[in-house]
């Protein structure tokens, strides 16, 4: 049943719900895994939707799904379509959508009711409504098995516990699991980015911001455990992973490596690209600023979508992306030149020691 | 002198001033030609935009380039910066850009003054200023050779002239050439969405709609003057390319056939996907409406840059695209399933007959 984390090849993909959707096979060759338990139905929150658009006279309804959702969502249209006034317009965004950081804003301003499934709110208001989609899979089997990978109640007696959204309907039996094996389990809501107690996010893991030196992660892939391995480096992050069957301990070794090799790398760049992301949830003008105002060679570039292609464009020598940090980290190397994150700039620069290096996280909303 | 219209491969690639970017090598490969003339300086009137900058105290700057001179944008900031007060952000536009029709809205919102280079204005307003980008190439070497191509002005009087905004410093040198080989140019501006006289877009052929027969086309590459022959099937356009040095017939069969073959193909779909493009200049909404009105398993979907990637996503059997008609003609092929026009799709559903279908354009501003 132990197994080691497997090697990742591009975490984007097997983000949030995609992976769910994804097939087993594609994602464990090769590894033990527990029989999958669990069917996929998702609850849409339809009668809630019909609702909401008769109540408000609802004109123009904007519907947006996370990238393995997509192929879901004209039955979610021919199925409101059958419940609503026949002259309400139904529109789904074809963009690329990563999170609720990530808001369609031009269909969210083409539309009186803006619906984003599959994420939880990250601000909240009247205009959108945020379906997170439970994940209906049955957490305790695999918690049991990753009882094994803990250090025991009696020498570790705190141990944190964070999920996704996905989960989040069963993180109260999650935690109850753990306080009958005797844990004291210190859970919290890290910031206003975060909807629940105990949600993490890829860009967020002050919820396991807690007294404890084990937290378990309970949700599937690597995705969220790396990242929470990274931001908290003197916890053990024990993933129990009930989409997958697999239990595995978070080992962010190579990340920080690739981390390491971006930063040496960049130190022989003289001109630099600083990434402002206008995506709603993802801009940090003032980080991308002060580079701008500090070195003369550094050129301010704003994007939506970060990908290779875009950068390509420009003839310089390194980047550093102020927008989403799992972009840098995860997807790093699927660039031609090193991409930083702000921290990793100035320590590339000299001015923060590579020792003080730390994950970047995103705090707050817009 | 006389080559065939070679095959395109991919005419995105080659579009608007980019191709003056690349190397004469990697596009013409076995085709005779020319010696190459010219330099390749574009005038970036810096003088004008710093200027305004002064004079309208502007803090923030936003510059946005076609693809092919996005690597020169970091040198024309660099240049402003020592030009301009220090505190002045310049920011520039990572965004894909195609044309005036295809403003980064997001930074255009962010800055107190929006520059546009290698596009003249679609719409003016005081906070964008468009700097079109003037070629330095002579034009009247390859139109001699041109006149080799054409019905005589003793039997065909009448002449059509047009071009693109690159080579419109030297319209009225081309008009005087054709005038001086005794032919009677027609010439007009075609409606609202075109700056010039005698200017062609990739969407928009109305200045060639003209009492002539035969019409020159005066610029690089294929993509206008294939669209220019698809627009006015009953005239002969003849290319005089000076930035390649190729004379060449435009020959749109090719395109028909592809555009047959992609009706044909779609008369099988059941479920359509109907695409909205955001860009400011490519919204035809009341276009994908009647569609969604027509066909229940007809689904909006909306989109700024229409790629075969984004639309994967989906599991729907075909498209249409209401956006940019040269991502349907031109990068059709690329796309997994089929892509129309709407007049095509129309066609595909009976309600239109093969034989009206016609070219794509787009007509008016935003």
């Amino acid at each position: 049943m132990r197994t080691k984390a497997p090697v990742l090849k591009d975490l984007r993909d097997i983000r949030d719900v995609m992976e769910e959707e994804q097939s087993v096979d594609e994602r464990n060759h090769g590894e033990t895994k527990m029989e999958l338990t669990y069917g996929r139905e998702w609850d849409y929150e339809l009668e809630r939707l019909v609702d909401i658009i008769k109540k408000r006279d609802v004109k123009t309804v904007g519907l947006q799904f996370p990238e393995g959702l997509k192929r879901r969502g004209t039955k979610i249209v021919k199925e409101l379509k059958g419940r609503v006034p026949q002259e309400v317009l139904i529109a789904i965004s074809g963009q690329p959508c990563y999170g609720a950081c990530d808001l369609d804003m031009h269909l969210l301003k083409r539309s009186d009711l803006f619906v984003h499934f599959g994420h939880s709110a990250m601000k909240t208001s009247d205009k959108i409504i945020y379906i997170p989609l439970y994940s209906n899979v049955e957490v305790k089997p695999i918690m049991e098995h990753a009882l094994e990978e803990l250090e025991s109640a009696e020498i570790e007696p705190n141990i944190g516990l964070v999920t996704t959204t996905q989960h989040y309907n069963k993180f109260g039996e999650m935690k109850e699991f753990l306080e009958e094996k005797g844990y004291t389990v210190c859970t919290k809501r890290g910031d206003e980015r975060l909807t629940y107690e105990g949600q993490v996010l890829g860009c967020n893991y002050a919820s396991a911001d807690v007294d404890a030196n084990q937290v378990m992660y309970v949700g599937g892939g690597k995705f969220h455990p790396l990242g929470l391995a990274m931001v908290h480096k003197d916890k053990r992050v024990v993933i129990a992973d009930p989409i997958n069957n697999i239990v595995s301990i978070a080992d962010p070794n190579k990340f920080i490596k690739q981390r390491y090799a971006a930063i040496h790398k960049s130190m022989s760049a003289v001109t630099w690209g600083i990434i402002y992301c206008t995506k709603i949830g993802q801009g940090r003008w003032e980080l991308a600023q002060e580079i701008i105002e500090d070195n003369e060679n550094a050129f301010l570039i704003t994007l939506d979508e970060i990908t290779p292609d875009r950068l390509l464009n420009f003839k310089l020598d390194a980047f550093v992306n102020t927008g989403c940090p799992r972009i840098t980290t995860d997807d790093g190397p699927r660039f031609k030149k090193p991409m930083l994150t702000p921290q990793e700039y100035w320590i590339s620069k000299g001015r923060d020691t590579l020792e003080s290096l730390s994950f970047d996280t995103f705090h707050g909303t817009w």
